[in-house]
C-alpha cells in the first residue's frame, strides 16, 4: 500500500487509546519488567513514544516542508525516556502521549499536505535523501513496531509459566528487535 | 513471573478493548490484507480469537477441573474462522469477541480457583500432562501473540512505503510466527 495521509492518520490517532486500553492500571508486574539487560519495559516504550512526538515526526516533517533537503534532520536520542520519564507514573505518561499525539496530528493537519507533497525531499543523517511520504509512513510503522514490542515484552514475563506451549507461541520466538 | 489468576485476568479482560481501539472502523486497507499466501489478516485473527473463547480456554480448563488427566483435550481447529466469520463485518466480530471473552471470564470466576488449583493436571493431545496454570498462562500469552501478529501484519502493509527506514523497524524483521 502506498502512503496517504488519511489512511495513515487512521492508525496514528488510534494508538493512544490502544496503549491506554492495554496498559492503564495494569499491574506493575506487566509494565515494569523488560526482556533482560538494557532492553525496554512497556513503561520505557511509552516514554520513547512521547519523545518521538516532541523531537522526531513533526519536527522532521516541518524541516522537509520548510528547508527540503538542504538541512539534515537532527539525530534521535533513543535513551531520552530514561531521563524524561523519571518519577512519572505510567498513567501520567499515557496522558502525556495522548496529548502529544493530538498536538502532532493538529500540526500535521495545519501543513495542509496535498497528494503530491509526499514526494517532497528531506535529508536523513544516515540514509541521505528521503521523502516526506517515507517519513510519515515510518511514523505509523514505528507505532506498530512498539505495539509489537510491548506485546513481546509482556509475553516474555510468562515465558516459563506457559510450560510446553512455548513452542506454539510465535511471540516467544520473535527476534525482530528494533535498532 | 508465576501464573496467578488475578494478574493474568488483568490482561485478559483488557484485550477486547485493545482490539476495539486498534481496529474498529479502521480502513479495510489495514484490516483485510495479510502477509501473503495463506497467512492471516487482522480480520482473520479476530475470528480465531473468538473460536478460542468458544472451544479452547474455558472448555479445556473445565475438562481439567472435571476430569483431570483422564481425558485428552480436543484438538483446536486453527482454520475455523474462515467458516465462522463468513459474511460478518469486523465490527460484528469485535462485538462477538468482547461478549465471548466476558462470558469466559464469568466462567473462570465461577470455578472459584484457589492458588493450589493451578497445579491441577490435564492431558494435552501432543504435550501429554500439562497443568491448569500452564493452560491459563497460555491463554494470556495467546492474546499477546495475536496482538503481536496484528501489529506485524499491519506494519507489513507499509513495508515498501517506509523506504530506507525498513532497516530500523524490528516489526519488519520479525520471524516469530505462531504455529
Amino acid at each position: 500500500m502506498n502512503y496517504d495521509v488519511q489512511t495513515a492518520t487512521a492508525v496514528l490517532r488510534r494508538t493512544p487509546a490502544v496503549l491506554d486500553a492495554l496498559l492503564r492500571d495494569l499491574p506493575d508486574d506487566w509494565t515494569r519488567p523488560n526482556e533482560g539487560g538494557d532492553s525496554w519495559s512497556a513503561y520505557d516504550i511509552v516514554g520513547h513514544l512521547i519523545h518521538g512526538e516532541r523531537t522526531n515526526w513533526i519536527p522532521r516533517a516541518a524541516m522537509i516542508v520548510e528547508s527540503g533537503e538542504t538541512r539534515a534532520f537532527e539525530r534521535i536520542d533513543r535513551l531520552a525516556q530514561a531521563r524524561e520519564s523519571q518519577g512519572k507514573t505510567l498513567a501520567r505518561l499515557l496522558d502525556e502521549f495522548a496529548d502529544a499525539r493530538a498536538d502532532s496530528l493538529d500540526r500535521l493537519r495545519a501543513f495542509n499536505l496535498q497528494p503530491q507533497d509526499v514526494e517532497r525531499r528531506g535529508r536523513h543523517p544516515v540514509f541521505g535523501v528521503v521523502s516526506l511520504g517515507q517519513l510519515l509512513a515510518t511514523w505509523v510503522a514505528h507505532d506498530l513496531t512498539h505495539l509489537h514490542q510491548i506485546s513481546r515484552v509482556m509475553a516474555h514475563q510468562y515465558r516459563d509459566a506457559v510450560g510446553p506451549w512455548q513452542v506454539y507461541l510465535g511471540v516467544l520466538k520473535c527476534a525482530g528487535h528494533s535498532e
